[in-house]
């Protein structure tokens, strides 16, 4: 397990650091909800705890209640109430409050109310960065994947036709209409295949088999629209994430702007929560950070040293030997950034100066650790 | 949801309003002819509705039948009748026309005769520009991809027999032929998986297991194929269409061709109808646009601008702090070519001079903007 | 549909053409040995024209062993018996032979002893060049794809067991043992979903949900590694074929050899047979041909010219306008290298040489063209 | 059949030659162990051979703790202990050998408790090195497959709410309570469709093809998420594996930094036991071979050649024609880098010094074996 795990962890974890409980108590609070909507549709959890069922559905419309008014009044104090009440996460909001009374009020039956609690999944959505993301891609690659549709569709509705011509007087259940040979060839496109209609003749099988192939060759097409889009899209926005951190790096100020390009595409930032370790000793080590916020505290052997903002961890093990020679952890949350060694050698190799300066910087802090522990062993403490 | 969303949605609605009535009216026709011939299949449907049904497929046949006249008329008067007859939109015209009359006269039941106007679908085809390029990358790729229909053939045949001798004294309906089953070795390798034919024996079950895993292993080498061709296929056609429209901007007159060859990567073409909103004031801005075609109206303080066909406009976003100052919108149908906020910085990094150009531009604009409305602030009025 | 796809077409037949006769003859009499061996497993068609069938294998045991005689004595008579008859055609050939004769001999029966034959499917492996890199792509990427299948077995066994646990009480015939419950879990894992055992519990819901979003990870992971390693392979192939090709064209030969690799990398390899038309006059062009063997026969006005190995043409739809102005057609068998547009304006941005060669190449066509069609009008024939 | 096989096979049967019959055995065990525990599931199997097959799981058990034993002993003696046992092979060898006692002496029946024996085939994932590259992906990548989850969870909600409100009047055991709805939506999703549950109203079975459309799109982004991070990081694992081993080839030194990065990122490491053949003579080759450590031998006309560390060889047949001119094979455990003929040539074509030394150093060879050859005839012996 290589150590950069550490950083990365605590990088998956600091969200629920930094909002802390607030964040938290909402995931909370929707996983109970959502749970108890499930529970509630089914009659005997509904008749052995259908009260309590209730009062928790309810707690969770109250809360969601109150979380759309916090959020309305700040909007509207703000200025901005239509922008917020017409943005996703306002409809999603209302969408998560007012259904369910307005269903009750109508005289739906509870159970059946409740089902509408089902849209407070869309809150996921709301807190998720990647959402952005994923939308982009659909919307760039619109054309594209719009063509793999209309093949699609295509495909489905000749199919369909033949099938109904061809098995319709065997299974006049399965194949009789065109829209019973339409749910038989979306179940075979999509290679879902319930088997609730299965061609049974010769000339259904030779036309189900090239269903099959065809569907397979969309479903190709369309993953690799989706997987060529994505990439483009991840390395867009992680080079648009990086590259405000990189210019608050002095370090990197004294590059020309085409090494800075370079160097962007090659950072990876993690934000890392307040007392966190980012580097143990004695594990092998693959990569080093930049401080671009915050601060660590590396702990030498007499005395530990703080780094700050600015200054950048980790080099030691990418120049000489690759084990770590101390631990380090944050003492504020802080964002780093990633440097690694595959892209470190890379870089090196093409900013020769770059290259000098890391080494300096390396071999001032090798003679200084190594001065202070001279100093200190005369002093006569040994290393635990 | 970043700004660069009303470009992009103008863009996809942009051939609804650019065609007007007249592809809306073909896609209407269209539905609905599909529609009422899936219906016209379902017997409760046909007995409840059956005049209606039939005349309105009459109707959509009828428009089809008037188009292809016309486009045929005109062929024949541009002298191109044989290349037009002998072209895929040419047979397409046809099979929407004369099928369904022939059968009809032939004796055949209205309802089996109407089946055959599904190649109505084959219609979506002529208008998705989509299609070429899907054409060209299975055509590119052909080989490639017929060594896995090879791969596919090979598993399939052997499997058969295998299974055959292995299944058929216990389910001699299921396995007892070899094309029963190639069938399940077909449901099988594309993983659809009915279920109407099962193995039941140890070894069975053991050979079906391989043939899963290899079912998978052929689909994910017809996936990389097909991702690998098509995002070659969309590199070089957003190239060539953006590469006319970039020497048609006389900012990029005065780059060297290299960087000319490396912007047109970087552009994104966007056609955007009249009188749409391109840029909202106050939003995020992650992109600029140059105007290939047609004209632009900068909402500014007190007066508006005007911008016209090789200007660029959104750089300000770019350059200082992201947030819009101004509304845009078209004043005409109008080509715009995106330059996103990524490719934008690794652009200014290779080339200063490009950067210099567009700074220039933009410090110019700010204090034109900045005097013009201390000006209209002497005067008077206040912004709202 | 663009005019490249003549010389593709060309291409992709090209080998029927080439091969001739024997090739055709050969999956001709493949085609016929597979069916007939398929038809002999149906007891009905057995009973109705066995005879036929039986002949018809005999004859296509007897092509198929005359051509192992053929092949297997023009290696020996080569002195490379040993390594023939131990290579993968040598083998294919003599397991397309031996079987079935000798399970006759066996006494087995012949409808059974016949399926051996479904061994002659393994001959559409020995024609087909891309196997090679298909198996260069499972060897290379041997390690990762281990990994992949190490984890579904780690998924597999545990899914197995707990789903054993889980449900035998209540379905002790589907999941009452491990083994069955293995052959659940592969039948979920790949996503194939027989539906012949499946849980019916909510533990077992809940596994089972875990179990198929396991199936997807791995199978994207599974693609993801072949996707990679065959658009790497792909890459490398066209190069070696292409790098060849190149240096036999004199225009080439003026280059510096980072240029040649560059062009290497762009340019892709037809075949075309005699007398194909490769432009048509008329048609928008979007690429240009290198002539690496063979010759073209450029049919102009008056009369025509004709091209050989190491010319070029087609350039002036690139350079000017886009539509061909005349007919070029393939005098002799002839491999063309094809630029296509995209990549012809990257390659004239980075060799401004080559641009200006190829465009005085393309003016003094031009002007030749121009002075011959004076010439001849002044001569009074007009253009038809 | 290119004859780099030969090295790569070499290569993937190393590791079995060199930790020899240890690693071997401990497959051996591991495949005896989980066929006898899953045969002991059998109830037939178990009542013919229950003696035999408890006798065998309690050796396997043995042997387990035996190794659990001296890797322990071994971490303790090291001193470390504790980071052993909270390691992840730590815990596979303690799960491998405590639960299975634990259980027997808790009075679960040995059917039963055996079945925890199934953890022994997480064994597995301790040898193998691509687990390491697997995780890896998957933490780089956790955002973006979150979202893709996120996703899935909204489309999964949605879609059981709505098929249990349409479904649940027709089919009360299949669509009555949403977990059961949810059920079905996970199967549908993941295109597993086992076809326990299927929409029977029209308005079922369009959600239901939208649910099918939906999960094809989920699955192509986590395939496409997957695909482009497997990418980066195999590029990254090979780099960084190819660094060292290049530093150690006293031919690259002389090259500058960005050519070292750029011949490293095109070579591939391959490990070749003792006395394995690399090159056949008369084969077409289409690589060459530098020696990283180790030694072959060239087996000459009259005697043979060895090579050491640092050397290369099989550059001749990238310089003139394709065909290997002798045998080599290893002496002893080899690492060797292989350049592909490709690579080779683009390196060549970026770095015409390197070009230059292999061109040299391979025509002294040559010269020098025509020279040896041609002593050897003198003398009077023909080559075989």
């Amino acid at each position: 397990m290589p150590e950069s795990v550490f950083a990365d962890m605590a990088h998956l974890t600091a969200p629920l650091r930094r909002f802390g409980a607030s964040l938290l108590a909402r995931y909370f609070v929707l996983a109970v909800g959502l749970a108890a909507m499930t529970a509630f549709t089914v009659p005997e959890w509904r008749s052995a705890a259908g009260a309590w069922l209730s009062a928790c559905l309810w707690c969770c419309l109250a809360y969601f209640a109150a979380e759309t008014l916090i959020r309305g009044s700040a909007a509207l104090r703000a200025g901005a109430g239509a922008s917020h009440f017409f943005s996703l996460a306002g409809v999603i909001d209302i969408l998560g409050v007012v259904p369910v009374p307005i269903a009750l009020i109508c005289g739906v039956a509870p159970p059946t109310a409740w089902l509408l609690a089902a849209l407070w999944v869309l809150k996921l959505a709301q807190n998720s960065p990647g959402f952005a993301q994923l939308g982009r891609v659909f919307r760039l690659e619109a054309r594209a994947l719009a063509s793999v549709l209309v093949l699609f569709l295509i495909v489905l509705f000749l199919a369909s036709a033949a099938m109904h011509l061809i098995e319709r007087a065997g299974q006049p259940n399965a194949f009789g209409t065109l829209p019973a040979a339409m749910w038989w060839a979306v179940v075979t496109l999509t290679t879902t295949g319930y088997g609730d209609e299965v061609p049974l003749t010769q000339a259904g099988h030779l036309l189900g088999a090239f269903v099959m192939i065809c569907g397979i060759a969309t479903f190709g097409l369309w993953t690799g629209i989706l997987a060529t889009g994505f990439a483009a899209e991840s390395r867009r926005r992680n080079f648009l994430q990086t590259w405000d951190l990189v210019s608050k790096v002095p370090f990197f100020q004294t590059l020309d702007p085409s090494a800075i390009t370079e160097i962007t595409h090659r950072l990876r930032r993690v934000e890392v929560p307040q007392r966190t370790p980012v580097i143990r000793r004695g594990r092998v080590g693959d990569c080093m950070y930049f401080i671009a916020a915050g601060e660590v505290q590396v702990e030498l052997n007499p005395a530990s040293v703080r780094l700050g903002s600015g200054t950048f961890f980790g080099e030691l093990a990418l120049l000489g030997d690759s084990i770590r020679t101390a631990n380090v952890s944050t003492t504020q949350q802080s964002t780093l950034l990633v440097l690694d060694l595959a892209d470190f050698r890379t870089l090196m190799a093409h900013h020769p100066d770059l290259a000098r300066a890391i080494e300096a910087e390396g071999k001032r802090r090798m003679s200084d650790n190594q001065r202070r522990r001279e100093l200190h062993l005369q002093g006569g403490t040994s290393p635990s």
